[in-house]
């Protein structure tokens, strides 16, 4: 069994849907970030860096607790041996792209909705942030003409990029102004993870 | 026999020091980032997302390149069985912690760098990335203070937040205006990673 801690927003989508393709049994706990219970100390002996989401894993040799979202989704493939090969080229490519959704888009997506957003008109920040994803959505694009899903096969590596772009595309291209064109691998890409039924059933 | 494509910077050492950790026999190749060489098509065959650091295995069943600097650390760890270890709670905590070096201080100290070294004074913007640094940093010491190496023993976790604390932890300090205070258990770490064999090689 598996505890999933939580709270709505970008990363919690990530973490669920693995659990949702894993088939692991799991029960989900609130962590109501606008209350700042990410900084109770028992929270933060799970998930160090304060933030969700988080899993335990209870296991027979003990709790396993996991935070930071890329690990969560190494965790899950690894545990259940879905969505990662086990060894060979494969394998580190997946690597390689979950990172990259996670730490590339999933790190450059936050900022431009501060700055879009939240923050008042701060000059220059908008068109940074929209400079890199604009040149990721393009990296992603090239990426999906050439392949199904981004390592070929569906792979932990889709799932961080597919919830940051199924939000996000059509903003980008907005807020491009023409810099982002048509990008029909993607939405073709977009359209069959959203299919599957443990996307699904993640809501 | 690994290829190592790269350029002078802050994830440069990050590889460096694991291909030095690893013991693989490796060449190194500079990808000119000031002449645009990452965008060569040659290139984006290795490295998708136009980024240095790079690495091609050149194994008995074929090539296998690795882009982004955790997987490198990932692909280098599992090949060379150090500094990860192979299951169990460790592993998957230093796959947290790698991620989080990477993604969390490695995402944060390029906006740092880029607001208050390269860009015009944009308002609010030193400020807001030197408090999530400040955060980070708070994150590390709390860590050290409890443990050696960020996962007790040293592994891959401890490398890309060495090189990035390295560079900028006084940084971050005389920026903060006394908001991030003594690092004792960050400031011993940073010496028992930087007296390492391996470490001082990569340079
Ligand atoms: N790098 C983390 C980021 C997680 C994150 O940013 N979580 C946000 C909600 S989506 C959070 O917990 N914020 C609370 C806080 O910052 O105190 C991951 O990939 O899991
Ligand atoms: N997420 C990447 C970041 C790599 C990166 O930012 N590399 C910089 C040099 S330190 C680069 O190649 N810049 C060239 C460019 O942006 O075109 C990683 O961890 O490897």
């Amino acid at each position: 069994m598996i505890t999933f801690y939580t709270y709505p927003g970008p990363n919690h989508r990530k973490a669920r849907i693995m659990l949702e393709e894993s088939g692991e049994a799991y029960e989900t706990r609130t962590v109501d970030i606008t209350k700042g219970e990410q900084f109770d100390p028992a929270y933060l002996r799970i998930s160090p860096n304060n933030k969700v989401p988080a899993i335990v894993d209870h296991t027979a040799s003990g709790d396993v607790p996991v935070f930071e979202t890329a690990a969560i989704l190494i965790y899950l493939a690894e545990k259940s041996g879905r969505l990662l090969p086990a060894s060979g080229a494969g394998r580190i490519d997946a690597i390689a792209w979950l990172v990259w959704g996670t730490g590339g888009i999933g790190g450059t997506l936050p900022q431009l909705h501060h700055y879009a957003d939240l923050a008042q008109q701060v000059p220059g920040t908008v068109e940074r942030f929209t400079t890199e994803a604009v040149r990721l959505f393009n990296v992603l694009e090239r990426r999906l003409k050439e392949r199904e899903y981004i390592c070929g096969d569906y792979s932990i590596a889709d799932i961080p990029s597919f919830c940051s772009t199924a939000g996000w595309l059509g903003r980008v291209r907005d807020l491009s102004g023409g810099k982002l064109g048509e990008t029909p691998a993607i939405d073709r890409w977009l359209k069959a993870v959203a299919a599957r039924p443990a996307v699904k059933r993640a809501g």
